[in-house]
């Protein structure tokens, strides 16, 4: 289907990059055949890992690819979870790892420009060096944002604030011709044409690389703080949230945590979680301009959860208990992360959450298998945890593949099927990738995928960016 | 090119929708042969005006289209100001008129169900009934939410609260092949595939005929206020906004206008404008959760703007100076529309309206014709209103068509190469239509219009739906 990179192709590689930023050593290649999902099935050596300078040397790439007919896969910070990034059909991979440069925070404009290669937590500190603020948070700060963007990332915050998409006012793309285009600008609003921009947006790689954006800043909030409420059933909690939007409080986050995932992350990290009773939680968090505001909107949260039934409530009202409980809650991936399979990032309408969780339990009940589900209860996003483990009186027990592997993909259609019926998509925050690929028609139209394929068609008519993504 | 209709056609229209739904008598489709723009010349009598109910019938009517080669130019409220619903090339004129019921307002989901027919002045109210609030705010509040979507509409609010495309979240449309998707749901995130939701949003009505949205709606702010800051001229007005945001101040809207045109329009409306002094304004609009709060910003918003040389600083603090106020600039428009020839609507990062506006006087100066520009100080968007009257000692002055007619495309040329200089676009929120699209490649490459044209072509091959538009 494709040729291979032969010797030719590299020579002429190395004329457009230089040597010292090519990898051909399988040795060194393979932190570049996978990204973070679990299982080694879907990982694939590249056959060559080229690290980019420019847009220029990116659009000579790909003009050769194009002629060659090899593919190309854009790879950021490859802590995606459902193999964007792999080089499926092997060929180059093109890391954007040296476009890593913050090339300017606009503060007249509100707006920052950076390079691709740019990671997350390396933003959020230039950013915040001149006051202003960018307010989505994917859990994730080592990702890129070349990858934030191809995959629409979104993070807790997206009840207030909205997702990645909300804040890119332009980029620059390579397109699979080699042309480079700059759709967008610093600019707040547009209507000048169909918007390019917002379709290369979670196209995860297939349509263009993203060699640059431009971003929109906020005003940073004065204060924040963390109210930890717990529950007796997650029902419960859940009708919580459009009540409080109803008595007109907008929390920046809200998320739940059963309690035995709690437990794990504070054990795994030697913590204490400062609530003892309580079978779920919600964490909810909020921003305001002053301490007095938080004051009052604590109060409501508090007076309206506790009418609720909720059974206590928490609040970190300084930064230490603060940033304990925080940390507790953003490492609960990394406590459960060697158990775990895979992630699904199901996203559901608000109110099915709990009806989409109850259904998660039956089906950990009817495959014995643990699903530890946990997630953004304002804004649907559940991510149901498949694990490769059992959990019983506190302690975590691995299961050989025998006791697993068969109900993987028994969980997976059981969840998407339950997913579709609530009007849901397989993907809230995360991407499609390879692995959820096969289940993109639970929840897509033929006519919809149709119309998806005709622009990959036009963007990329040789198939070389990316392939084997999405619906490929 | 096209295929004119038949009586055959006509039969099978009735067939579809009814005799009743039907206009063929000249003068009763007057009404559809235009929108708001001021100049008959792009004006076109559709060959038919259908109303139709239900996307079924749309399906139908656009299969039979495309079977007969016949255009259809979908309509909604025709506030439009660039001719984008004329039906440029006949054919069938397909209002959205009859489809105007807010189907559902979803509390716990905060999210409505509209048909694209229904008013914005009905969806506003429907929305305020429960104690939700949609928050974007274009001006002409007779607009038709599919209208508002087809141009991604913005208002006054963007700074704060973003355009039409972020509330966005599910969409009914009928392709131009008369097949029915439902992209998007009640979600408020998602990552599953091309985003064909948001490549709707801002197509005027090339790529399908939207029939139904689902809008996300936020909690609604307690008060609101209103402040006027006068200064004596423009460019400190402008400079003032980012320090503002820097400040933590993120006003829910900032327009900025002429005195002239106050004046204009406070005798238009035999009312008062409360300031004296100054040659132009600020007005700002703040939102809070309590009178406190408004109190608190306020203070910090008069005291920066008195450092930077404002004249005075008025606050509309009562609701009857409040609406005194937004009256007046909310009746701007409609005070000078009689004179006015076309409206501007060029957008450019917020640090250069201030030197775009000045490039409009000069441009004024040098052509001899009346220029008043207003708008969005704080989100870039410069509505620049080409006059066919001059101003002198507080009187309009109409001018014989021989006095303006030349010089209407020189000042479209002039200021949109100030805008391309200025890295703007030439619509933030009205769309291209037909008034815009010889402009179009002063602000995309070729390469981006290609592409479009792509996406047009695989959407609608037979170019079937609103032909004559945007690049077409």
């Amino acid at each position: 289907m494709y040729n291979t990179v032969n010797q030719d192709i590299l020579d002429e590689l190395e004329g457009i990059v230089g040597k010292e930023n090519m990898l051909v050593d399988q040795e060194e290649m393979i932190d570049y055949s996978h990204d973070e999902f679990s299982l080694s099935d879907i990982s694939k050596f590249p056959e060559v890992v080229i690290k980019s300078g420019t847009a220029e040397e990116i659009a000579e790439i790909l003009k050769l690819a194009n002629r060659e007919n090899v593919p190309v896969t854009p790879r950021g910070g490859a802590s995606g979870l459902c193999g964007g990034c792999v080089p499926s059909f092997g060929g180059i991979l093109l890391s954007l790892e040296k476009m890593n440069r913050v090339l300017e925070v606009d503060i007249a404009n509100q707006m920052a420009v950076v390079e691709a290669g740019v990671r997350l937590m390396d933003f959020y500190e230039a950013v915040e060096e001149t006051g202003l603020f960018f307010p989505p948070h994917p859990g994730e700060e080592s990702a890129m944002v070349g990858g934030v963007i191809a995959t629409n990332a979104g993070g807790a915050r997206a009840v207030k604030y909205g997702v990645i998409r909300n804040y890119i006012r332009g980029l620059e793309v390579v397109l699979p011709s080699g042309k480079i285009i700059q759709p967008g600008g610093k600019l707040m609003k547009t209507s000048t044409g169909y918007n390019l921009v917002n379709l290369f947006i979670g196209s995860e790689g297939t349509l263009g690389v993203i060699t640059k954006a431009i971003i929109q800043l906020m005003p940073a909030p004065e204060v924040m703080r963390s109210l930890i409420i717990p529950y007796d059933n997650l029902e419960k909690a859940i009708e919580t949230v459009p009540y409080l939007i109803h008595r007109k409080i907008l929390p920046l986050a809200v998320e739940f945590v059963p309690r035995e995932v709690i437990e794990i992350t504070a054990k795994f990290l030697r913590k204490q979680w400062p609530v003892s009773v309580g079978e779920t939680f919600l964490l909810i968090i909020i921003d305001a301009a002053s301490e007095d505001e938080l004051d009052k909107m604590s109060e409501i949260i508090a007076e309206f959860c506790m009418e609720k039934e909720a059974l206590d409530v928490f609040v970190a009202d300084n930064p230490k208990k603060q940033e304990q409980v925080l940390e507790i809650r953003s490492k609960v991936y990394e406590a459960i992360k060697a158990y775990t399979l895979e992630i699904l990032d199901i996203v559901v309408p608000r109110a099915e959450i709990a009806h989409h969780v109850k259904r998660v339990h039956e089906v950990s009940e009817d495959l014995q298998i643990w699903l530890p589900t946990f997630g953004h209860a304002a804004d649907g996003n559940v991510h149901t945890h498949i694990m490769k483990a059992r959990y019983e009186n506190g302690t975590i027990i691995p299961l050989p593949e025998e006791e697993w592997k068969d109900k993987l993909a028994k969980v997976r259609e059981e969840l998407y099927r339950d997913c579709r019926m609530r009007g849901g998509k397989i993907s809230g925050e995360h991407g499609i990738g390879i692995i959820k690929k096969p289940y993109l028609s639970y929840v897509l139209s033929e006519e919809e995928i149709s119309l998806m394929r005709g622009i990959k068609d036009h963007f990329d008519p040789n198939r070389i960016l990316n392939p084997g993504k999405i619906f490929d």
